[in-house]
């Protein structure tokens, strides 16, 4: 298949594009490269040592053979989008080429502007440019669980069938997102639905839990390959910083009570099913909804996981727990659905204690770069608007 | 109260100004004038000959003895919204300056993005500058009916109770916006709900059916009072347009089989409901969701209805469908609430034929108008991306 990954250069998008291309896929992508600033504008930098994008494209054509076509531009310029996909000529996109944190979108009212601008016309411009040169294309879109907030009743894969006052219909489940970044993907879900009902396109909305880890079983073999890993305040994913703090004696730090449950995912097992959802695409006008997380964890639940396989590592892992600086609940019920990917043959790959494993071996290499990043960890960005930094609510819980 | 018009100019904006200065509030807001330009953009104009901004502040002034402030500037500049609301310190915004055409935002990309950004921008920069500047006001949000679109189960206020599974939660109704400018008022009901649950904020967010009429029992007594009434494919709603098409013998043309059902709302009830939502506000951290329509209708009963009323006043008027450039089921469940409203206090005013009256004597005054603009009754914008003139399916019914 000919993919085109939107978001290339990025935590996701440079491993899905080597694993397809290990596949035998033809792969294809385009970025601007925002992810890389956005880190740095918050002071923080990939604590994996990635390489820059032509210097990755040499990497692949050394290993497969053949040049990745690459499209440096901007995807709410719509243009670019065009003319990307006219050439590319994509059976597949893959829309990874969002603003991804919550906390970013919460900094100010220009943050929340750009989130929600950024990617609602990233998606509106790759659903007008495949009907004009790719209609018969499948948008794999990335969405997040958190779409769907925490509601007190199961969490079905994007809609639901339900009895009210006496009649019945099949309706997509209510969405309730908790930060402008979250809002944003509940937006493009309705955009792509309404393209999908009529223009006929076919779409994936993908609702992924928090994903964690720095291995899909390829970069071990030649570091260069690796992809980016962020453990800051914004971009950092909480069991990612939970995994760094752990490798340099710092405290790893729950938010609040840490009883938020959510879906968790290891990276090799979104690539995986990412894969499962391209090579198994959805029918023209069918917009189909896939839940994909490994398992439902708790936050002081993980946070106890990394301290477990760090001692194991030899590491001196405390658990402090710190203010939270959202608005959100810390104690709810949370039982999602996600059957869809299983059914497609997803299985996952390791337990979470082995993953994390494989994350800290590598981390520990990174140790000197997690040093220097360390003040990145406090975070300051509050969902009332303020700016100050939280601090410990826990005493250190002994080693 | 101080009640802030976010698009005083348009047409809910400029008689709900009037009738709040009536009823003794201290009224100001804003505007761009972006509806006159859309409006000619499309190659129409008002049928009702309004005056300029500043020439309907000079009158407003002589009727009431005092000035209106006025900011002019755009929604999209959070500099200027946080400066006009800290200047006029209001009880009450109400949001009415949106992009409020469903076929605009279909005509190609740049207007469905700009149709979505605008929307979206203005509602964000509002939520911002409230909690900025006046975090204790009452945001009056105008949204439409458009956003549940057409599903099988009663539409409820907003949100309804279920049992799922075995378990029972209070969640948003679902959303399924039929055009990208049903989907940013989407976006916005998403938004403001998040806004007043994490800070506090109050709000009102008004899923208006389609409003009609030239009304407020103000206007016809002073000319110069008179809001803007649009005719055309883009601004002119459905009866409005069938009204104007009758008083100068073209024919009426619903859309398709016209068994579309929708709620309707004459524009003097439009007024009334708002007022008493003003007069009566949410609580701080409340999102309330009130369906603000007069009844539900089909599309072939009030042409019928527009027939009725013409013969009566001596016109001849034909019906004639012709195709539907919308993609939309023709046939389908209608059952909303509105009890809300009519809680509060709300008795519609007149029936709907008695209003029709009001509107098509006010019309055939401007007949020369709408004979100058007949060009713009023909639709061409297609929510399948073409552009292309409908043809009449039907044959003429004898007058």
């Amino acid at each position: 298949m000919r993919v085109f990954i939107a978001g290339i250069d990025g935590y996701l998008g440079w491993p899905l594009a080597l694993h397809l291309a290990q596949r035998k896929h033809a792969v294809g992508g385009a970025d601007l490269f925002l992810r890389r600033k956005w880190v740095a504008e918050i002071g923080s930098d990939s604590v994996a040592p990635i390489l820059s994008m032509s210097e990755r494209l040499a990497v692949f054509k050394e290993h497969y053979g053949e040049a990745l076509p690459f499209y440096e531009g901007d995807l709410t310029d719509y243009a670019f989008v065009e003319h990307a996909l006219r050439d590319f000529q994509p059976d597949t996109i893959v829309h990874l080429g969002e603003m991804p944190s919550a906390a970013y979108s919460m900094i100010d009212v220009r943050h929340a502007v750009f989130s929600q601008v950024n990617n609602l016309v990233s998606t509106l411009n790759i659903l007008f440019a495949m009907r004009a040169v790719c209609a018969g294309a499948h948008l794999v879109k990335m969405g997040t669980m958190g779409e769907y907030g925490t509601p007190k009743i199961d969490i079905p894969e994007g809609f639901f069938e339900i009895e009210y006052r006496g009649r019945r219909d099949t309706l997509p489940f209510p969405r309730q997102g908790g930060s402008w970044y979250h809002c944003s993907k509940v937006h493009d879900s309705n955009n792509v639905m309404f393209a999908c009902r009529t223009w006929g396109l076919a779409s994936t909305d993908v609702m992924q839990g928090v994903v964690f880890g720095t291995q899909i079983g390829m970069t071990d073999t030649d570091e260069r390959l690796v992809t980016r890993l962020d453990v800051d305040q914004c971009f950092g994913t909480v069991v990612n910083r939970f995994s760094a703090q752990a490798v340099i004696g710092y405290p790893v730090t729950p938010f609040g009570k840490g009883h938020q449950r959510r879906g968790f995912i290891p990276l090799r097992d979104s690539i995986q099913c990412m894969t499962l959802t391209i090579e198994n695409p959805a029918r023209p006008g069918q917009y189909r909804v896939f839940n994909q997380f490994a398992g439902v964890y708790d936050v002081e639940g993980l946070a106890l996981k990394v301290q477990h396989v760090g001692r194991e590592l030899g590491l001196s892992v405390q658990i402090r727990n710190v203010e939270n600086p959202r608005i959100e609940k810390e104690e709810h019920d949370y039982r999602p659905d996600h059957q869809a990917l299983i059914d497609l043959g997803y299985i996952p790959t390791h337990d979470i204690e082995a993953e994390l494993r494989f994350m800290m071996i590598d981390l520990m290499r990174w140790r000197d770069r997690i040093e220097s990043l360390k003040t990145v960890f406090t975070p300051d960005i509050r969902w009332d608007g303020g700016r100050k930094e939280v601090r410990f609510i826990s005493n250190p819980q002994p080693c």
